[in-house]
């Protein structure tokens, strides 16, 4: 079992209060799973107090003694109360905070009135963003956990060619990439930030039920096996000559890393050939651009005017009306964490430390879709693959 | 693919409104899937505005035409922007609420502030409560839904006791479950309603690591694989004589079922077998006692009291520190609905239509847990079983 180092920790609070001071913010209290692991090393339900100096206080519901062990922070304390919380912090020499920062994107509205109450006099302000832009950045430690997160990966995509056979259901291979998955060490459950964030597993989509839209901001959705939780892989029947995208995201002690690859049994026809090829060209370009310093809006708009020129106006990244506005996402212990390769993010730009998948993909409606994804980090020499596994379309 | 009938929403809907009118709430608006799949059918990203009389309106960002399709609500309409939503609620002859109700146990505080900023003159009352009172009394229509998940539970428990070998690890039968349980219609993901509540996959617990206490508000926790997901199936290989206990939550069509039942290579020890029948015998006082009008908190004392007599106070539903104050939770859609048969819902009583999952477990540090999971309904003939696996504990 790997527990996050002392020192890792101490980097990552002491990065938290260096945003803190800039945004004039005096404690942030964190009480989500993601952040807490992050910041803690494990995922024991509690509040994690960061002062504005000083040492993190982990107050610990449920378990206490299981933090304990885990965590390599100094102050782990059991508080089976969130009324303890201001008295605990105050006993440790914080004064109350003047601004304090909460996890507003993520946090329900009946908890954030309980903080509301414990400090009446607090401004209460958003503390996702600084959170979410220390996270962004990976250090070395998380890179070699998601370069594992990337072997398995590997692993998964040649089950995936072992297993694929006519007349199978997308779920049927689903099922087996995810039980493959566990025993090389997937938790089981993918984590995504957004408010009904709902990931299932391996999402397999087959001929023309993949240009199914789907509620969730992706450009493939799948139909799903009811209108209950309509994503991801269904009963459709994989047939000869149609492509079959399996789209996973594999996950190693806590990190993830997303890769998308497409096979066929036999042949597929000359567009979806071509399609691929192309989405291996638009992978390329931002290869090339991806540097310290490039702008993560300007890579979007540079391989969406690709996509145009070669004539995908209407499929690159879904279809008219169902188009998604990215081609990539940040990832880490979350599948949509900082930096979003997207429209809108013109003005933000790339760093040593950052990580994210890259997936430009072509919807044909009738026929099916195409593409690839790849997780990618950009090093101090450039931008590496967190996934290698063969970039070629598969025909089986 | 199972469609919910238009009969059938419109049912739920006017159970809504006739709450809202008891609580003078004037509209809901509702986002969160499980709310949505409830109250339309379908989980599309989108609002659904339930006025206090006439008929919702469900505003669809994204899928506008899947929704259409997988809803039988007469206004579904494509709505992009949520600054759109007051106009299109007005243009339906609805005039701006004065108390809107929200669902503030699961609503981000930053989504919530768009609420607020939409209508800035209502007051935001909490509409989650009786929303949940509304989902708490299962039609026929779900009661057959979930009948459909106790055959799935029943194949998955067979399954188990055809895979439990010596030497194979937790995760290796847990996937083994999930794997299988896909095929038999399971979406693959288990919803729950609690922030963080993040469940994962088959609960396979063997020996003495059923004993450790996790995050989560469950008796058993499990290691887990890493601390970043600290709960249910580890590495640890199930051996010869130790109780190993699956606790599988089966879904089916969107909905629920519980069931845990326990297994053994060879035997157990005498302590692991009285248990486990002490454990059947507190079933059975809960089912003697389950009628309408029952105390949900006094069934929950009642079982705790004969647990004390029997001589575990120190290990029924955890042990001293880690003991959690439920037996039993009410399921559908998510896996934490009303009823809870716990500690504080003495004023509470049982209703047909009521559907709980009830889990009298024990937990012996060094040594294991044993227990027993069944889910049952209220019928207006008594109380029914939806899972119904043989009871006994299997020796393999």
């Amino acid at each position: 079992m790997r527990l996050t180092p002392k020192n890792e920790l101490e980097y990552r609070y002491r990065k938290l209060q260096s945003e803190m001071a800039g945004a004039g913010i005096d404690a942030v209290i964190m009480v989500q799973n993601a952040d807490l692991f992050y910041f803690t090393g494990t995922a024991q339900a509690g509040n994690l107090y960061v002062p504005a100096s000083g040492r993190p206080i982990y107050l610990v519901r449920r378990d206490y003694l299981r933090a304990r062990m885990e965590s390599a922070l100094a102050e782990v304390l059991p508080s089976s109360s969130l009324n303890d919380l201001p008295g605990l912090v105050s006993d440790h020499g914080h004064s109350a905070p003047k601004r304090l920062g909460l996890e507003l994107d993520v946090l329900p509205v009946n908890l954030y009135l309980k903080y509301r109450a414990l400090y009446p006099d607090a401004e209460l302000v958003d503390a996702s963003p600084l959170i979410r832009r220390v996270r962004m950045v990976k250090s070395h430690y998380e890179i070699h956990i998601m370069q594992d997160a990337g072997n398995q990966a590997d692993k998964v995509y040649k089950k995936a060619a072992e297993t694929i056979r006519e007349g199978i259901c997308e779920v049927e291979l689903a099922a087996e990439l995810e039980r493959f998955s566990r025993l090389e060490g997937h938790q089981g459950h993918v984590r995504m930030r957004a408010f009904n964030g709902e990931v299932g597993g391996a999402q397999v989509l087959a001929g023309p039920d993949a240009a199914a839209p789907a509620a969730g901001n992706t450009a493939l959705g799948g139909m799903g096996l009811t209108p209950a939780f309509g994503h991801g892989a269904s009963y459709n029947r994989i047939r000869r000559g149609e492509p079959v995208v399996v789209d996973f995201a594999s996950c190693f002690d806590g990190y993830l890393v997303d890769q998308t690859r497409v096979f066929a049994i036999g042949s597929v026809s000359d567009r979806m050939r071509r399609g691929y090829q192309d989405m291996l060209r638009i992978e390329e370009l931002m290869m090339e651009m991806a540097e310290v310093g490039t702008s993560w809006g300007g890579i979007y708009h540079a391989c969406l005017d690709l996509a145009c020129e070669m004539g995908y106006a209407d499929n690159f990244m879904g279809t008219p009306g169902s188009q998604v506005p990215f081609i990539g996402h940040g990832l880490g212990i979350e599948i949509d964490e900082y930096p979003f390769i997207a429209r809108g993010f013109e003005s933000e730009t790339l760093q040593v430390g950052m990580a994210f998948a890259f997936e430009p993909k072509l919807v044909f409606p009738g026929e099916g879709a195409v593409g690839i994804e790849n997780s990618f980090y950009l090093s101090e020499q450039g931008l590496k693959r967190l996934t290698f596994s063969r970039q070629e379309l598969v025909l089986l």
